[in-house]
């Protein structure tokens, strides 16, 4: 195994200007750990409740995820997000909330995950992330997530986790709040200066942006005709951008970027359908030919 | 002379965050023949009133602009438009504008300036901008850019004319409200099938897209610490592309990626001072060294 993620399993109901769909199987680390397995071996760490099917169960031990860390609650309920696009389709409009088991999600690393050399710590309480990074064992690599809530409710826990890790992923409008900075530039470098020495900034369909202290890179997003549904988006991209990097074990900023294009690939395939339906019947020819495409969007010539 | 430009020369009073200008100089046709200055000789057509100072007209004359075609109408004032940009950059709020002058605005070519092989039809009324093709003999390469104002106002003249260009050039709302289609894509692909064979969406600081029939090419913005001043960086950008394939003679796809480049980089110098300021003391060796930035910014390995 070589990569950890912690984070949420959970039924979705979602609503886009392109249909609906209605408690599906979603969650931060069913999508990242998705969107990995296509390039590394993927230890998931979540709860669920009872009413967790068999079937989902079924189709991520396909792909390979090892659920060792799946801890299911007897008689207990899984956490359901209802959800609403509108045709700005960067902003999701939380409709229900309803955290079930996840309230008293207190992540416990198996004993076979600890020595994984890639850890991320998908979009939870900080003082879980924190948690979880006191159960390991020296990763090589840490990544993380966060949201507005988080930013706003537990500032502290959250810098205290941004000094032990190694790369920093959130949206836009989040990197610009914990700094504090209009500017985005200026916010990343203050992000930077709390700890992590790379920083990726998404911007969902107008792509990502990596920073570190030397370097900006840019990242396009894939131009789609119809985005069904942009859930999990932002977890397949890292999903992509982690297994690639366990894959390759090269976390030099040139790997970061290729890293960075695999992970646009998989939002931009994972985007196209409801849940993780796309990423299912995904292969590994299709991600190399999208990638090559992202090669193309981008080229021009040196002068 | 190699292009002409026709469009406004104005007043521009500025709020941003960063600070405020009071009545300089701006208009479209400036930012453009400024930009494109670096690369080509443009001859302008635009119209001002007696209030315009001569030391606007030498500065222009420094670069090398051609105004033959500036008419300057004894007795009156010069276009003036007020605005406002909040930490959003990319929404320009007008609170006032003056048109003077610029509302009787007539173009007339002249005659030395109506064999340009390439021609750039600013953002002024779509019937104005069919009225100047008239004048024209046989261009070679056209591109118009326009306004949500003549969207609404003028939808068949501005299709007459979308049929009489090859290249249309547009902010992101834009395109969707022409287009009356929530996907970008689906909305540049309605656009090429009203005749121009090339499609630029302008994404402010998210960069730039360029649809033709069989692909797409997106180009990242500079990313920019202070954004002074975003006024005229559509314009500027446009100067830069059109200068550049003046100055090459090449309309072929690979030659407008390398055009779009140029055109970001003339926007992003533009952006970082009010009013002209930063265009008017930019150097070619500045704009060289930028254009490498960018291929930096979005490099990335194959596979």
């Amino acid at each position: 195994m070589n990569i950890l993620v912690v984070g949420s399993v959970a039924f979705d109901s979602v609503e886009t200007p392109f249909g609906k769909a209605e408690e599906v199987l979603g969650g931060s680390a069913t999508y990242f750990s998705t969107a990995a397995s296509f390039f590394a071996d993927v230890g998931l760490v979540a709860v669920v409740g009872e009413d967790f099917p068999e079937e989902h169960v079924s189709m991520l031990n396909q792909k390979g995820i090892d659920l060792e860390g799946l801890n299911r609650v007897p008689g207990g309920k899984t956490f359901r997000w209802r959800g609403r696009y509108e045709y700005d389709l960067n902003l999701a409009h939380t409709l229900k909330t309803e955290l079930n088991v996840f309230s008293d999600f207190n992540p416990t690393i198996p004993q076979a995950y600890r020595d994984c050399p890639f850890v991320f710590l998908a979009n939870i309480d900080p003082e879980l992330q924190l948690r979880v990074l006191e159960q390991v064992k020296g990763p090589r690599f840490v990544a993380c997530d966060t949201m507005n809530y988080w930013i706003e409710g537990k500032p502290e826990a959250l810098r205290e986790l941004l000094k032990r890790v190694d790369l920093f992923v959130i949206n836009e409008t989040e990197a610009r709040e914990f700094a504090g900075v209009p500017s985005l530039v200026g916010a990343a470098r203050t992000i930077l200066e709390c700890g992590p020495s790379t920083l990726i900034v998404k911007r969902g369909e107008y792509g990502a942006l990596m920073f570190n202290a030397s370097s900006v890179f840019s990242a396009p997003a894939y131009p789609l005709e119809e985005i069904y549904d942009p859930t999990g988006a932002g977890d397949s991209f890292a999903g992509g951008l982690m297994g690639y990097l366990a894959n390759t074990g090269d976390t030099g900023e040139d790997n970061l970027r290729k890293g960075m294009i695999f992970g646009s690939v998989l939002a931009s395939f994972n985007v196209e359908a409801f849940s993780l339906e796309r990423l299912h019947r995904l292969s590994l020819d299709e991600i190399h030919s999208r990638y090559k495409e992202f090669k193309r969007l981008t080229h021009f010539e040196d002068i």
